[in-house]
């Protein structure tokens, strides 16, 4: 249901609003409907913001993800990641996920999307070639592919571990299985099977 | 969880976002890097539209809804609609919201808010001297109340409505009841309550 305002600059911003993902005709106007109320201070903070995102940001040339430093980013010029060890990316947000685990100190490679050919992503949309370029530079060992457990993922996870594989480096993808805590009844079929190939030895 | 990206101007949008209504951390994450991959030309109509909303839109002198005409809005210089009959509304989007029933044409009085002891919003601000003002020029016969049906919209409702018993207004408020296709067994006992208390004859 599409509520007319009449009230062109309002229609317009719900307009906008809705564009925006998980957002709705209902949560578009509940939004605009607060953002009028908010003080002339806060919506110029806001303004503010998204414009400082296009003019600061920009990609490292290190790992291409997002960053406002000069040249690389912290996490490149970091001395106490090993430089031998990549965890490829998805997205430049999928690094703080990582990081929060705790359990990864090597360098990170942000691939920008995944291979998809039902959304007609290629590889030279992707930054499949400056990865190569890295690996042919001899330091790289290992390969993590932190990629979503989804048919993108998979696929891209196999056109890059045969690029990898013509350079003898070792590529691994984040294991399968239950997550944390969770009920084997309520785990669909997929992730169960996954969880049972993917089996562990349990050793005492 | 609250992830760092170590990107000022990222985390500052984030920031803005997560003030929003509804809006988490997993979710202002989300839009900002939504917000990241937008064209430049999207986020400055984005922007625009944030800026309009705020420079053109003010209150109708008559309604209290928001407009963009210079004198009286649309509905109020209407002369379609019954000078008589006043629909008071909390809010402004609650007017589309009514006009889309299709089932009243008389004039709205927008409150801005309802009472609430518990916010400590009081009388005086909201638009209810305004409201009696109309009333004393004595055209009006007829005031329905289309308040929320909570603690606040009662309490509004009680308020109003004592203020228009003192002039000789007909005050009536929206019906409480179970909601069209509504099933019985799935509707709380407030509702139904009220619906029994309010029950119509059947007419044949």
């Amino acid at each position: 249901m599409i509520y007319k305002h009449h009230v062109p600059s309002l229609d317009r911003l719900i307009h906008e609003l809705k564009k925006w993902p998980g957002v709705g005709s209902r949560s578009a106007n509940r939004l605009a409907n607060w953002l009028l109320k908010m003080p002339q201070a806060e919506i110029q903070q806001l303004i503010q913001a998204l414009k400082d995102i296009k003019t600061n940001i920009k990609k490292c040339p290190g790992c291409f993800t997002f960053t406002e430093e000069e040249e690389l980013c912290r996490l490149c010029r970091s001395s106490h990641r090993k430089a031998d060890l990549i965890c490829v990316v998805e997205e430049p947000f999928d690094i703080a996920r990582v990081e929060a685990s705790g359990k990864f100190k090597g360098r990170y490679h942000v691939l920008h999307g995944t291979l998809s050919p039902l959304h007609n992503v290629k590889p030279e949309d992707l930054t499949i070639k400056p990865l190569l370029e890295k690996i042919k530079q001899g330091q790289i060992k290992e390969v993590i592919l932190a990629l979503d457990a989804d048919m993108e993922g998979d696929i891209t996870a196999l056109y890059i571990g045969k690029l990898m594989k013509d350079h003898n480096i070792k590529v691994s993808r984040l294991a399968h299985g239950i997550p944390f805590g969770g009920d084997i009844n309520y785990i669909d079929e997929q992730t169960l099977g996954r969880a049972l190939e993917n089996r562990v030895e349990v050793v005492i």
